[in-house]
């Protein structure tokens, strides 16, 4: 006999939110040429962070410190917060699992975009709560109609990720502080700034860490060139940090990572750097999208999306297409948006790989679709 | 306003099963000399595994794969399963949180050990689950009776580790199998085997890995050195494997860590060399033990619990006065277990440092005690 689960796992479906890039390169029999569909950073992390890995793995028999001490108080002093303010953890996808398990029971409900981070209304779903959509507007969350959503329902978790994936808009902070005073009393916002260091200044949300209406997710994923190393943080007030202690996996972090994201931390050349490669490649994609009578859209990412004027099966189409010829990217999963394709950010060379299989990729998509 | 948490998050205490070494040694205002307190492995990992980490760190702006496909692979023909019964995770912590959801919503019943893996506990407790708590019995966790009380109760779960962590037995694989015989349909026996690779080859369970009633935990923290990677597994029934799909972070392992676990795999050489030194470091720490007066107990684990002959007073205060003489190890929680201390394998170095900072902590710890 199997194990007795829970009516909730009982309900609920084996499912993955993304297929892996690896998956995707068995199926295909070979690697991609450029892989620019994750929102990785192929310009890597500081050479710094490979050295303090290295040197940290001599170690690595040692459990990493459950406390993530260096790392946060580092983080601490970047954001100029105290270190009770910072929980680290294992990447935004560990972090938003724990705030959900915190706050939704099954029924209550939580507020999103109808197309944004599907890892998110994963862990939604796999604590019972009751997820509401609401569609884009103008290809951007539609943040008004986001907090007034919650507002009316009573929601326990609004989501707004800023800058937008899969999009790539963002909203000013000056524009989510106004909005969070209209969001009701004991609705948390989840605020996923997976992609902050790219963003415009003016992204940056003008509010005191203590506040309690908003929680901030940050990562090393991203333009710190550290997916795989696992390493996300929480910035919030200190009680709502606290409570993470009462189900977080304390032991749940690699330790050469920890030593990684410290080393990271402390180049902010490398970082620079890397946020001029990222704009330089932003113009890039678009200038190759627009030399094929495509419309890239303004990005505050590390990636661009890029309307190719049709509709979702076109895109499909063009996904599939793209692959074939080993440039791995990812399209939006929900109309209208779902009309574009995502291009991470690349290096030169991914550029020249791109350039040249997009205008044949597109013949073939289109005929596909007229086919 | 705080967010709204859930009724069970509110009733939980913000707490954390074990204090790291590193928060010791933070207030000691110095480091250990001998870190003998984690059952870690001094001995470390493969020099291979270290190379393959690093070579995986040059991709670490990779997410890693969310299937860990080839490491799943590997271990299926290690133990000769299909991959469909391998869950890779992160760390045995984790994959106990992951079996605890799975199963466990508020007010199911659970039986362990007063005195066994506390994270365990811990993950029972984050679900709303109700411990029941049964003896140990001669120094070992009561098989028979966990069994029993299970299956009176109609307990979703029934943890045992074997070996046994903190007190080094263990039982025959046969004798489990038998128990299980015993055991009510639909409990799942969780099966922690973190020290599976250093006990005797007769604790191995005769069970085909489809059997539905019991799912084992493996890890490479422990003889495989890795502990600060993150990487365990599950062996169970393809179901049960598969269920996990509904609720784990798919994207949470390590890419230079699913690497060093792949290599670690293939070098048994090292393998054995580290289970050779294991057994001459417990023959060391018994000696060093009764050259004291005190009594070593049997171990098929990485470490030694040590009979001090008192109570729980005199283990606590050895393990500060070990502690303020540079020496790191842990001690049972609970009577009568707690008149021992845990002291894990080590070098020659660490059983040096062990062997001249004993007689002094113990001369300490009694005098503190009768004082």
């Amino acid at each position: 006999m199997p194990p007795r689960y829970t009516p909730l796992v009982d309900s609920l479906p084996a499912t993955v939110p993304f297929i892996g890039p690896e998956t995707l390169e068995r199926e295909r029999g070979a690697g991609f040429d450029a892989r620019l569909g994750a929102n990785e950073s192929v310009f890597g992390p500081s050479p710094k962070v490979l050295e303090a890995m290295r040197a940290a793995d001599a170690e690595i028999w040692k459990y990493g410190d459950s406390t993530s001490y260096d790392l946060r108080h580092a983080l601490a002093e970047h954001h100029r917060v105290a270190p009770e303010n910072i929980l680290v953890g294992e990447g935004i996808d560990g972090l938003l699992g724990y705030v959900v398990r915190l706050v939704v029971a099954p029924g209550d409900r939580v507020v999103t975009s109808s197309g944004a981070y599907p890892t998110f209304n994963y862990h939604v779903n796999g604590h019972g709560g009751v997820l509401d959509f609401l569609a884009y507007r103008d290809d951007r969350e539609d943040l008004p109609a986001l907090v007034a959503r919650a507002t009316d329902t009573g929601a326990k978790l609004v989501y707004l990720a800023n800058p937008d994936n899969p999009m790539g808009g963002y909203w000013s902070g000056a524009e989510i502080a106004a909005a969070l005073d209209d969001l009701g009393d004991g609705t948390l916002m989840v605020l996923d700034e997976a992609y902050a260091e790219t963003a415009p200044e003016d992204a940056a949300l003008p509010l005191p860490v203590t506040d309690e209406r908003v929680i901030r997710m940050r990562t090393f994923s991203k333009a710190y060139g550290l997916a795989g190393a696992r390493i996300g943080y929480a910035l919030g007030a200190a009680p709502l940090i606290r409570a993470f202690e009462k189900i977080r996996n304390h032991f749940g972090m690699n330790r050469s990572a920890q030593a990684g994201a410290l080393a990271a931390l402390a180049d902010p050349q490398h970082l620079a750097w890397v946020i001029d490669s990222v704009a330089r490649s932003r113009d890039e994609i678009a200038r190759i999208a627009a030399g094929n009578g495509l419309t890239p859209l303004p990005s505050a990412t590390n990636f661009v999306a890029v309307d190719l004027g049709g509709d979702g099966d076109l895109a499909r189409a063009m996904v599939t297409e793209l692959g074939a010829r080993g440039v791995f990217v990812r399209m939006p999963f929900v109309a209208p948006q779902d009309r574009c394709i995502r291009i991470s950010c690349g290096t030169e060379a991914d550029m020249r790989v791109l350039d040249e299989a997009l205008p044949p990729a597109l013949a073939a998509a289109r005929e596909k679709v007229a086919g």
